[in-house]
């Protein structure tokens, strides 16, 4: 008998896993979900093996669960359905916190393992709608496992990511990934925001490039998830930021001296240093 | 006999003009650089229909000639050849500050026609090596006439501004460009300078998705070219970077207060604007 993953949320990522791992090892994949709406178009669009709103039942019968609802979401499904998993399951997440969900998943028992996950990869959009196979091709995959995960159960969550496309498989803590996420991805989205907030923003369109589209293009974010996300990491987030503050604050300090060549030579300092990235970068996805 | 167009600097942008012009109506190209590997990697590349170390001679046969240098290399280009140019030729510019060139243009005489111009486009490389025919694709073309330009010029500008792809051609004047662009555009390279100013980037690599990818970028940057533009703009730059840490101060506090109904009002509010702005694009593509 084929083995299980339910994918419990089909929104974007929730949908986009499930178009990504259809065919991976002996497994199907049932997709879970609340709106009738949802499994209806995921079923017409083959988005998963097959779908079901019985999401207590799904979780009995599948050996792996990916849980990719809201952060608050994974944390209150955790708790509806501690005694519904599958003895020796393996129930990961995809969330852009740890550390509030690897501490909602202590409520699990100690037959079921979850390792935290987070693989890097998103659009502006949500909704299974606008879930894509490929949405995974490139990008990171983190995972959050600790002592007490086993080695087959981290080497399955291995082989998914690379089955999916993600570039690398990085491990963590959970407290770690989330002061590092908050200044390589929330950070991102409050700079997107607060330029939006720009009291000149529509007085000044036609005059974007793609420096503008390039940071701005996440300001369009899912308002419950990311006000979610900010207020289970509000303490790193806002040190990122300070942090963010005092470096711009450098910047106004060199433009206001009039010193052409000390603002020279702090775009050299700091243009470098994105210049190293990308080399590493590059380096990295030669090997 | 067949008119000419020179384009005064082989980098990228007038590299990238010189390939997206050819064929443009009757006119040939002709590349004028000072540096003897850049004419020869044009020539073999095509880059041009011909190319010349020859400044003055090629602007005095020059019908129309776009000034692809620096800034300064601009207004000293300006001063070194004004008495140069061909009775009758529309001179113009690509670069991204027009306050400083507009006003280094009034040394050349009545009889040649100065048009400012900023086709919005570029990448993070530079040199004619990276030049791109498609470089202006989908791009907005902004140009400065003033009251003085005659309607034949501004005309052959917005023809050729079509012809190599732009979407689009935005007419404004020297100084409301140079305020806008320091929001929409300088403003966007320190802030990626800024972000990968921040002394974790290198420990905190192999977390980044595309937002980090988005904002940071540009942070990879021309350092003479954007000392200049930089310089050249600062007042401007600094009220927008004012405005910046305003903003983002604001959602700083949201943060720290812990209420996430006022978080979630706040992100609303400006993804809001984005998604208004998306919509507007969209809107304007489709016609």
């Amino acid at each position: 008998m084929s083995k299980t993953i339910a994918i419990v949320g089909l929104g974007l990522i929730g949908g986009s896993m499930a178009l990504a791992l259809q065919g991976f090892e002996e497994y199907s994949i049932v997709g879970v979900d609340v709106s009738q709406p949802t499994l209806r178009y995921a079923t017409e669009n083959h988005v998963a093996d097959r779908v079901t709103d019985d999401a207590a039942k799904a979780v009995a019968e599948a050996d792996v669960v990916f849980l990719c609802l809201h952060p608050q979401g994974i944390v209150n499904f955790l708790q509806e359905h501690k005694g519904h998993f599958k003895k020796g399951a393996l129930v990961t997440d995809v969330c852009g916190i740890k550390t509030a969900v690897v501490e909602a998943a202590r409520v699990l028992s100690s037959q079921v393992e979850f390792i935290g996950g987070h693989p890097m990869a998103g659009t502006e959009f949500s909704g299974v709608q606008n879930a894509l196979k490929h949405m995974f091709r490139g990008a990171h995959y983190i995972i959050t496992p600790d002592e007490n995960s086993s080695p087959d159960k981290v080497a399955l969550l291995e082989r998914m990511a690379a089955y999916i496309g993600c570039s690398d498989v990085v491990k963590t803590t959970p407290e770690q990934h989330d002061a590092i996420i908050a200044y390589t991805s929330q950070m991102m989205h409050v700079i997107a925001v607060s330029v939006c907030d720009d009291p000149r923003l529509f007085d000044f369109m036609g005059f974007e490039g793609d420096s503008f589209r390039g940071c701005t293009r996440v300001a369009a974010l899912d308002v419950p998830l990311w006000t979610q996300l900010f207020a289970m990491n509000a303490p790193a987030l806002d040190q990122a930021l300070e942090q963010l503050e005092k470096n711009i604050n450098a910047y106004r300090q060199a433009l206001r001296s009039g010193d052409r060549e000390a603002l020279a030579q702090k775009l050299e300092w700091s243009s470098a240093r994105k210049r190293k990235m990308n080399r590493a970068e590059a380096e990295k996805n030669k090997k």
